[in-house]
């Protein structure tokens, strides 16, 4: 008895491996770094500087709450939808980008609306050209994809011009840019650059993938066209509800093409079609509840005022803990600080910070090649933490800084 | 002025053109038919037997009406969450299917599962049997994937078991199953074929997708069990809350592996991680409220006898105004009937019934090669449309098949 329930276990041990030998070869994605952290950081004596999430204070629920009965009342909210979206919401998008509302495509997250364009795109081997250090959940799309990842460097002003000619010179299928304060680098692209980015683009004949999740969350400085405004034929621009609404519902979207050129938004949704179908017709219908004036614009302004706040006291703390030991800029938007702690190895800094309950990114996660990492930074948001709990975290850091 | 506008015009029409050369080859994934049809029969005054949709007044409208307010209590409830998916929902899918909550993965319905094994499993070239006539999204799926379909033919007992052995001797990758009420045939798999079913996978090392949408919905004879009950090891079975809930909340989930075994959920997940983050917070929280007990149970049996008394209606509809004209069996569950009509051709009745304001799916389209289509069959839909339409909607039908 004993023997042959032995002989079950391993009968079955062996049919798993035969399953899983079948797996594609994509080991390359790697479980995210940071999903990591995020998992150790729910222990809630951590103080996670680590994620990206929103101010959960942020989140519009009395609205959501008023909205969601109303919205019962029609059962079509709970039925299947269009793969392109609902009408009122690619609408809405499409009038604050200029564009038509068959140029847009509602998706689940802008997580998904580059999964998409990558589909529908990028064939195995194709270059795709990526500024480092780079947004990891890019990085697992293009990897899926099979693209050839071709990295160029970050200025303060933007991607490096020189490096980005001699890399669309190799003929690459896209330029993924996020040229509105960076994850992680909080970098914002010039006026200039951005100009000579698209007509780089143009004269080499590169698509665009704009990544603008923080576009709407500027703190100072002056708005500049993106990259869309200026090149629509070129360029794929990609939005997200996540921060400025809530990430819980799961909801972006892909605005493509010029005025009467739908064609890119067709290809796109029929592999969203062959995807999930749709984006959730309920998250959308609540989502639109929301985005009515003035109550956006106040919402967005509320959000913008508490973030800032939130962006100064961590920048002050860092300057009044560590001195000279930190270089730290302070970026016009976005949810991230990128200091430099010269002489400081982040990755061992973000063990021993753990131990003490505070958790941090360090640097090297956001390149994909190790040899290039920049070892002495690491990536701090300010979003989530109250500005009190900002103040401990950075104190508690400052303190493994010490003893390191 | 008129030709410098007219110069802009060319350059951007050439440009869209450059930028549309990029796509990948996957130009055979066809707009599905039945979203044209569904398009036309959103016209008030069509009746649609076409479309594959949940009666809207089964939507548990009352409890989610009750369950948000409280929901919104807690804001991580509009939150980024896991990959794998709200651990109570996992847990309840897991119960279901004597599994752990670590063999579960949540996804947006089961149209993103099938998508995510794909991706997970299937190379361009690999062989995936399908037995035909087969649901349309699954051939999306698999085209999107670049697999070599190989078709075997179903028979009112499964699929025909010699086409498959022979098929299984090809060395495919994957079976795409669906035992439980296929769509659109309806039919349900004898227990012995299913037993014979997962013996031959399990000689051949032939992994099975087993898409169980339907499985609750049965409203006659005894359920059997799933291939996943019957070889755990060997399936990677897949759920959808699409009918026994609502399509608008978009979930789903695959539920794989043997207790211990989370490799494959594993690998799985990290392919969703880099689609799309997660599925929406919101909605598996409000799902999840409505997942109790005797609540559920009481729920799926109302279901069950409403949808019992649309099938019967329609069925006798069909004989009363048809009578010898047609041949239809009656399905033990699921959502469709799959009626013969001798000598009829169904694609140029499917066009003249839509100008009488009657919306059928024709037969052909559910073959992946059109050389073996059956063109004198038609799937109608018993799920959405009231019994008074049903009645209606075949009286027309009828007006149009005698016509003809």
């Amino acid at each position: 008895m004993i023997l042959s329930h032995h002989n079950t276990f391993k009968r079955k041990a062996f049919k798993a491996k035969v399953i899983m030998k079948n797996l594609r070869s994509h080991h390359t994605i790697k479980p995210s770094y940071i999903r990591e952290i995020l998992q150790a950081a729910t222990n809630t004596e951590v103080i996670s500087l680590a994620g990206g999430l929103p101010a959960e204070s942020s989140f519009p629920v009395e609205i959501f709450r008023e909205a969601t009965s109303r919205l019962l009342d029609d059962p079509t909210a709970l039925q299947y939808s269009t793969t392109e979206g609902e009408h009122a919401l690619r609408h809405w998008v499409a009038k604050r980008h200029k564009a038509e509302s068959s140029q847009i495509l509602i998706t689940n997250g802008a997580q998904q609306a580059m999964d998409l364009v990558a589909r529908t795109f990028i064939e195995a081997g194709d270059k795709v050209v990526v500024e480092v250090p780079a947004y990891l959940g890019a990085l697992q799309v293009f990897q899926l994809a099979r693209a050839n990842i071709i990295s160029i460097v970050q200025t303060p002003t933007g991607p490096d011009l020189e490096q980005l000619e001699s890399a669309f010179q190799q003929r690459p299928k896209l330029f993924y840019a996020v040229p509105d304060f960076h994850n992680p680098t909080g970098c914002c692209w010039t006026g200039e650059t951005r100009r000579e980015v698209v007509n780089l683009a143009e004269k080499y004949g590169v698509m665009i993938m704009e990544d603008a999740p923080y576009r709407e969350l500027r703190y100072s400085g002056l708005s500049l066209p993106s990259l869309y405004e200026l090149a629509p034929e070129q360029v794929c621009h990609i939005g997200s509800f996540s921060k400025v609404a809530a990430p819980g519902l799961r909801l972006g979207f892909l605005c493509a093409g010029s005025h009467g050129q739908d064609q890119l938004i067709s290809q796109v949704a029929l592999v969203k079609q062959a995807t999930d179908l749709h984006s959730s017709t309920f998250c959308q219908r609540l989502l639109l509840s929301y985005l009515k004036e003035p109550l956006y614009s106040s919402h967005i302004h509320k959000l913008q005022n508490h973030y800032r706040h939130r962006r100064d006291t961590l920048i002050s703390a860092l300057q009044r803990c560590l001195g000279s030991k930190v270089n730290v800029s302070c970026p016009e938007g976005g949810m991230f600080l990128w200091p430099t702690l010269p002489g400081v190895n982040t990755d061992e800094l973000a063990k021993q910070a753990l131990k003490k309950h505070v958790a941090i990114v360090p640097g090297s996660v956001f390149y994909p090649n190790q040899a290039i990492a920049a070892n002495d930074k690491m990536r701090l948001n300010f979003t989530h933490a109250t500005a009190d709990l900002l103040i401990e975290g950075v104190e508690r850091l400052s303190g493994v800084i010490n003893t390191m």
